[in-house]
């Protein structure tokens, strides 16, 4: 088998992703123009794309064949990108740079910001009802919940400037933003009719690489740049967050992604050589902080 | 046939929705507790259930027997909620007061008004993928998405206290409030497995009364008393919002309701004595202004 070149496979699939969101979008002029000038400016352009290529990377390893896959895949972005732009209002963590530009309510206005938001959800919603698959919508919208992303984010927002226990952290850090992450995997597994065992399996391996992820994250937020990052660094201290390097520290912090992503990599045992790009995306979450 | 008591039934389906709205959203101490006591301040108590009564008035008229017909109804109002809780917020409307109380940014704070917002759209897809119909699901998206409810609220953000044309205020009602009433009118039908002409006639129904109750609705915000309302009164003034009798004076627009109002029962009538309640339900919007 040949060597994965995950950095070329993320390009690949970026351009596929973004062509299709491209297109899903609808165009800047349409009536009202402002909102839909706000979805594509926070949609389109960077970002890493990470949970779409998630399902597609899972919906690929299982052999699938649905051809809604695209729609679902992007339909997870649009999510991401909703949280973001609701994450970032003033109220909430009032971060002036997202992706290398200033973020919507800052570009825009805050009203704009809120009901791109919005938008982003119910247009996301409406790309997951033409998979025709109600149970892929429960699951996303259970996930994207106040018992999964949106009370991650509460929990997140409470925390801050207060001292916080380390339940609270991986509360945060599961549902925040382990849920889409997980869920972005069980959608490409479910859309390729995976057996429960193997959705069983697909699920741990996208909670242990979620967790991962959102730990590399944070010390990215403390270590990275804000050139590379395309966001300001430092935040999380400023406000005094609740994060993994906060409570034990850079180090630690790595040494707990990688042992994340080595359980995320045992999870996905049983499928062999057929999971290589799924163990390539893992092990890229700790290149990341390299 | 017995006259209807329109308020006898209003007041009865109140109960039942009540009733299913209270066992739907999680227990006020459900972790992280804030979002979900959030989400019971905005959603319990007062209001008067207009879309989910007209979802079930609907499908009691056309017959239907899907048991999910609770979970969608519901599902509305959940959706209404959150519409309200995002337009109250300061960036938005900047309303203080909403069913007789402090709206929720100013009972708890901006961040978890947002987010409870968020959090109450998350379930309302929930509840709507257990009716196991994905042509519903992508019909309520597709309502409340940037070419619907969200879109009518931009250009009711963008109207205010700027000179405004006819096409769009009618643009920001029958987006902004018509198109959840609408499809309220349709999810009924459509769970009732109504017919396609049938369906075309309750659509038609749904916009018309939806135009009617917004019509009204300003109307009452000019010449309502603050106690009946539950909202403070001469708000749209006061930011020089585009509404109906800011063009065209009080008297026209009631008249404009009335005649609406008088289209949408000439919808029903391929359904004969079976719509009675439909009509009952389109006299209440005109008669709350009386």
């Amino acid at each position: 088998m040949n060597p994965i070149d995950v950095e070329q496979y993320l390009a690949d699939r970026k351009i596929i992703i973004d062509r299709a969101l491209d297109g899903i979008l609808p165009l800047p002029d349409t009536y009202p123009s402002s909102i839909h000038q706000a979805m594509r400016y926070s949609v389109l352009g960077d970002g890493k794309r990470f949970r779409p290529i998630v399902a597609l990377a899972v919906f690929e390893a299982m052999r699938g064949t649905d051809r809604m896959i695209m729609q679902a895949a992007c339909a997870l972005e649009l999510i991401h990108a909703y949280s973001l732009i609701h994450d970032d209002l003033p109220c909430m963590d009032d971060d002036d740079l997202r992706r290398g530009k200033p973020t919507l309510h800052k570009a825009f206005n805050e009203a704009v910001a809120v009901l791109a938001g919005d938008a982003l959800s119910a247009l996301a919603f409406e790309l997951l009802a033409a998979t025709g698959r109600p149970d892929i919508i429960r699951e996303v919208a259970r996930a994207i919940g106040p018992q999964g992303m949106v009370g991650g984010q509460v929990v997140d927002i409470q925390s801050e400037g207060r001292p916080f226990v380390s339940e609270e952290l991986e509360y945060i850090h599961s549902h925040k933003t382990g849920a889409l992450i997980t869920v972005a995997a069980r959608v490409g597994a479910m859309l390729a009719e995976a057996g429960s065992e193997e959705l069983t399996a697909l699920t741990c391996y996208g909670e242990k690489m979620g967790l991962a992820f959102q730990i590399i994250d944070d010390v990215l937020n403390i270590a990275g740049k804000k050139e590379t990052m395309g966001k300001n660094a430092g935040t999380d201290q400023e406000k005094r967050k609740a994060t993994y390097p906060a409570l034990f520290g850079v180090a630690q912090s790595q040494r707990e992604a990688q042992r994340l992503i080595a359980e995320a990599e045992q999870a996905l045992d049983p499928f062999g050589s057929s999971a290589s790009i799924l163990r390539a995306l893992a092990d890229f979450v700790i290149e990341r902080a390299r």
